[in-house]
């Protein structure tokens, strides 16, 4: 079976949810050969429904497709990640609960997207922003590094971060960039209004064109002698603190 | 150039420690052909003192042992990663500063090891504490994935699990446990003793027998529908929440 381009997505709910949620992306469907097919009923019909192909396919071929994961024998081959669309996505914030958003400017690891996707989830965070250009997308290692969240979490491509920066700031939230030079230190600041948290490029950190929009550079202190924390524990942290914050 | 076992470090200052702290495990230092030679001659005025040969070995060798990090034109091949001894390590702590350590319980992924190693480093953690089985070691995927900074925080292995909790109990040391099905939340504990955190296996978490040595199991609330965090940023997290409440 060889691998056509795309993105693989694996588990009962991602796949139940990519039918009913985007329908449009689906290309193909794989399921484990089984006697019990029957826990495969629903996904069947949907995809039947929808005229996608589910072809049977042996653990071991499963496997080729998305490493050795618990994908819970089924898979599924989308054209593209389903991204939400930037207007949808911010009418369904409650602007009233304060909600916090990533925006990531120029990540290029796919390991660190799929973490900091991943941790963002877990910590409540409501959508992670990325840029359509020189930023790595949501692609099949993104997709199992976040071990699923991908599709638990809105995430949403931009044009151009400052555009969307400016209009975020309109909409009332106050916008943080995470900054190894910052001046202001993550746990002394207190978040009282919607946040958006800027998350920087792995080596160059955020643009200055970028870090010029931010409200405040917050930066988490480090021992001597030790360079940074990882972008995706940086992004982590921040998500923490955010949290813990609302759960005071 | 083939590969022997042992583990490769890299960095002007990972070697020079090296050399000066753990000589008997240096086998080789690899430095890059360069005209600028001076650079080197610290490293190899203590090797030559030390009769470990220094070779010469252009930037694609040095790539080829490392991989693609910026190693400085420096390499060391060592026997071993120069692990503390735990009794002279605990001889070090200042306990009137209530340091906090990492204890893990069956950490297998390399990469998570390095990742803990790293954050525990840059948020001022005294030491991380491994067993010497069932539990990953510090090999080269583990010091590159740490950023070189296995070198700056003691690392030690321990024999038994339960008895170096004991030993650190009888020293005033608190054990916390860190545990997604933990009663107590995280961002609500005081940590106003000397105290250890300790990390469970990545599939099962922590031993039975070692979650009953623990004087609190702490969990980090999550959102709805998201199974678990990583544990590396599980260890990120307590790290940072430990060092925010030192610094208040």
């Amino acid at each position: 079976m060889a691998k056509p381009n795309g993105i693989y997505i694996y588990g009962m709910q991602p796949v139940i949810e990519a039918l009913s949620d985007a329908p449009q992306s689906c290309i193909a469907i794989y399921t484990e050969s089984s006697p019990k097919e029957a826990r495969f009923e629903h996904i069947r019909a949907a995809a039947r429904k929808l005229k996608i192909p589910v072809n049977s396919a042996p653990d071991k071929k499963l496997k080729e497709l998305v490493g050795d994961v618990n994908h819970q024998g089924v898979v599924a081959l989308l054209k593209e990640f389903p991204y939400q669309d930037f207007t949808d996505w911010l009418g369904t914030l409650d602007l009233e609960q304060k909600p916090a958003v990533l925006l990531l400017d120029e990540i290029q690891d796919p390991h660190n997207l799929g973490a900091i996707i991943r941790s963002a989830a877990a910590l409540g965070i409501s959508g992670i922003l990325l840029s359509k250009d020189r930023q790595v997308q949501v692609n099949s290692t993104v997709f199992k590094t976040s071990a699923g969240s991908a599709l638990k979490i809105p995430v949403i491509q931009i044009g151009n971060i400052n555009q969307t920066l400016e209009l975020m700031k309109q909409k009332g939230f106050w916008i943080a960039g995470i900054d190894m030079y910052g001046e202001q230190t993550l746990w002394n600041e207190e978040f009282t209004t919607p946040m958006v948290f800027i998350i920087g490029n792995e080596g160059k950190g955020i643009g200055e064109k970028t870090l010029e929009k931010c409200d405040m550079r917050l930066s988490i202190p480090m021992s001597e002698n030790v360079d940074s924390l990882n972008v995706s524990v940086a992004a982590a942290l921040v998500s923490y603190e955010w949290a813990r914050q609302q759960n005071k």
